[in-house]
C-alpha cells in the first residue's frame, strides 16, 4: 500500500512538510529551514501526530547541521547536541520525537569528520522514516484482523498519512480494510479543541474515498448506545509499560464509554511509542497548551474573551480499558505488562 | 434571587428577545412581530431552552393573534388553532413547547368575544412566564441541598437565565450556591455544535460573576479522572414517565462517565418538562438538525465542505444513570417511574 500523502519529504537536503494548520482548505507546502523552524513547526502543529513529529525532529537535526558544516569537528558536536536538546522541548508527551533524538545523538557519538557525520546522520533520519513507512504497512496488515467485514469504525484525532512518515497508524488499518474491500464505515470524531478530525482526518479519507461520517466528539456515546459502533481504533503518544498511554484528549473518555457498551477499543502504535522507562501512566506528561484554543477555533472566537478555559493536549487511558495494542510487531493483548516486556526482550535480542 | 437576565419581555404588547445567535459577542435584543418570526427565532435557535422555548411560543401564540384582532370569532378561532398547530412544528425534541401550547390551545376552547379572548391569552401567557420565574427560583432552593460546601460543578449546554423565564433550571441552583457562598466552582462544557456553553453559560457565568472554566466536551471525562468533578448538573428537553429523558447531545456521554466515576449526576427540570404520555425514552423524537453545524462555527468551515456529517440535537439518558431529578416539587430519587407518577397525581389533585 503505497502512501496516500506524502507530509513530510526530504529533498534535495530540502526539509519539506505540509502545514496542517492550513487543511483542509489549502495544501500548503512549507520548507523547515533550521532547527527553529522544526521547533516552530512542532509546537505549533505545523506538522504533528507521534510519528511524523519523530521524523520531522529527525530531518530537522540534519538540515540545521547542514547549515553549520564549516565548524570544527569539536564545536560541530556541540553544536550538533545542542540543536538535539532544544528540539526536545518543542513537545512533552510523544514520545517518538525522544525516540528520534535519542537515535540521532547515537549517531554523534564518537569521534568523526563533520561531513562522515553529516552522512550518517541524513542516513540514519531517512533510515527513521522509512522504518515508519515499514512500519505502517505492518501495522495495517496486524490490523486487518480486528476488522470485522461491514465493520463501522470510530477514530479520534488524526493517526493517518499526515500523522506517520507512511499512510498512518490507525488510519492505516482503516486504509487497508477499504483496499481490502471490507465494507467498512468511519465515524470521526472532529476532536475539539484542534480538529485534527474534522480537518486532516476527514480530508484523508474523502482523498481516498472512504465512507465516512464527521460528528461531534459529545457524541460518540449516542452512536455506541444505537449499535453504531463496532471498534473504536484510535492512536497514542506515549504507551507506558502496563499499557497505559496517553494519547489526544478526549481518548480516556472514549475509552470508558467503549467499556462501558462492551465495545472493543484498540490503541495502534508502532514500536517507537513504547516509553520503557515508565511503569504507568501516572507518569506521562500531559501538555497544557494555550487555553485560548478552547476559546476559538482559527480566528472565530466562539467564547466570551475574558472567560478562563484549561486546555489539556492529552489523557491517559488505562489499560484496563483496552483490548488490544495493535503494532507492526502483532498485537498485543491482557496481561499488557507480561507481554510488552515480551516485546522489549524481542526488541533487545535484535528485532526490529 | 430576582433574575440576572431577562431574555424574554413582552412589553407594551411587544414581544421582545435577546437573540441568542449574536452572543457572547452582542446583546442583541430583537423584536418577533408575528408567528413567522417565532417559529424562526425557536427554530434557529434565537432562543432556546425548553422553559424559554415554551414562554416564547405563548406569547407568540398572543402577539401573533393581536394582529388577527379585526377577525370575526370563527374566524379568530381558526386562526388560533392554525398558529398553535404551526408553531408545534417549530421544534420536535422540548415538552415545554407543547405543553405552553396545550395551555394556550385550552384558553381558545369554547366561545369568547375576540376581545376577550385576546385578554385571556395574554393573562395565561404572561402566567406561564411567571409560573416559570417562581419554578426557577423554587428549584434553586430544592437544588441547593445536594449542593456540599466547596463543591466542584459540571454543567453542559445552557440551562440558565437565557433558557427560561428565571434564572435557569440547572444554573439556577448554581446561582443560588453562589449566593449563598458555597464556595463553588463551575466547570463549563462548551457543547458542540452550537456552543451553548461556550457562548451563553460562560457569558452568563461572567455577568454574575460565578468562578469557572471554560472545556471542550471532550475532557470531562479526563476532570472526572482526576477528581475535579463532584457532581454534574445538567437540564432536560423531555422526561418519560420511567425518568428517561432527553436533553442536549452529549449529556448521555456525561451520564455514562459520571456513573463510570462514581459522581452524582442529576438533571433538573421544571414539571413541564414531564411527558406523562411517554412510558420511556425510546419514544421521544430526537430532532435531527442540518449537518452544516457540525462542519462549522458560526461563518468558520472546519472540515471539508464535501464530507458528511451527522447531526442528533440531543440524546436520551436512561433513568438507570440518574441519581435524581431535581424540580421545584422536590428532588425525585428512584423507584423514578412511582415517584413521577405520585408527582402526577399531586398535580391532578390541584398541585402547581
Amino acid at each position: 500500500m503505497k502512501p496516500f500523502i506524502k507530509s513530510i519529504v526530504l529533498e534535495n537536503d530540502k526539509l519539506l512538510i505540509i502545514d496542517q494548520r492550513f487543511l483542509p482548505h489549502e495544501e500548503k507546502i512549507i520548507e523547515l529551514k533550521d532547527e527553529r523552524d522544526v521547533f516552530e513547526a512542532i509546537s505549533t502543529l505545523a506538522v504533528r501526530g507521534a510519528p511524523a513529529i519523530g521524523i520531522t525532529a529527525a530531518y530537522g537535526v540534519y538540515i540545521s547541521l547542514l547549515k553549520n558544516k564549516n565548524l570544527d569537528k569539536t564545536q560541530f558536536k556541540q553544536k550538533a547536541i545542542d540543536i538535539i536538546q532544544y528540539l526536545k522541548k518543542s513537545r512533552p508527551t510523544a514520545y517518538d520525537l525522544f525516540y528520534a533524538l535519542y537515535r540521532m545523538e547515537k549517531i554523534i557519538e564518537g569521534e568523526k569528520n563533520v561531513s562522515d557525520w553529516l552522512l550518517d546522520l541524513k542516513k540514519e533520519a531517512l533510515k527513521i522514516h522509512n522504518e515508519d513507512l515499514e512500519r505502517s504497512e505492518r501495522i495495517s496488515i496486524n490490523g486487518l484482523n480486528v476488522i470485522p467485514y461491514g465493520a463501522k469504525i470510530l477514530t479520534h484525532c488524526n493517526t493517518g498519512g499526515l500523522a506517520t512518515g507512511g499512510n498512518g497508524t490507525a488510519l492505516s488499518i482503516v486504509f487497508k480494510a477499504f483496499q481490502e474491500k471490507r465494507d467498512i464505515f468511519v465515524y470521526v470524531d472532529e476532536t475539539r479543541p484542534l480538529l485534527q478530525g474534522a480537518r486532516l482526518t476527514a480530508w484523508e479519507l474523502l482523498r481516498v474515498g472512504v465512507p465516512c461520517k464527521l460528528i461531534c466528539d459529545s457524541m460518540a456515546a449516542y452512536l455506541m448506545a444505537k449499535g453504531w459502533i463496532d471498534l473504536v481504533l484510535v492512536g497514542a503518544d506515549r504507551i507506558a509499560l502496563n499499557g497505559d498511554f496517553a494519547n489526544k484528549i478526549g481518548t480516556y473518555s472514549l475509552a470508558v464509554l467503549a467499556h462501558y457498551h462492551g465495545i472493543p477499543f484498540y490503541t495502534v502504535a508502532p514500536y517507537s511509542t513504547f516509553d520503557f522507562n515508565i511503569d504507568n501512566g501516572d507518569s506521562i506528561p500531559i501538555e497544557e497548551r494555550n487555553p485560548s484554543e478552547v476559546k476559538r477555533f482559527g480566528n472565530c472566537v466562539t467564547a466570551p474573551e475574558s472567560v478562563d478555559a484549561y486546555n489539556p493536549a492529552f489523557d491517559v487511558t488505562p489499560h484496563r480499558l483496552l483490548t488490544g495494542i495493535i503494532t507492526e510487531a502483532g498485537i498485543i493483548y491482557p496481561p499488557f505488562k507480561e507481554n510488552i516486556l515480551a516485546l522489549n526482550r524481542e526488541k533487545e535480542n535484535g528485532f526490529n
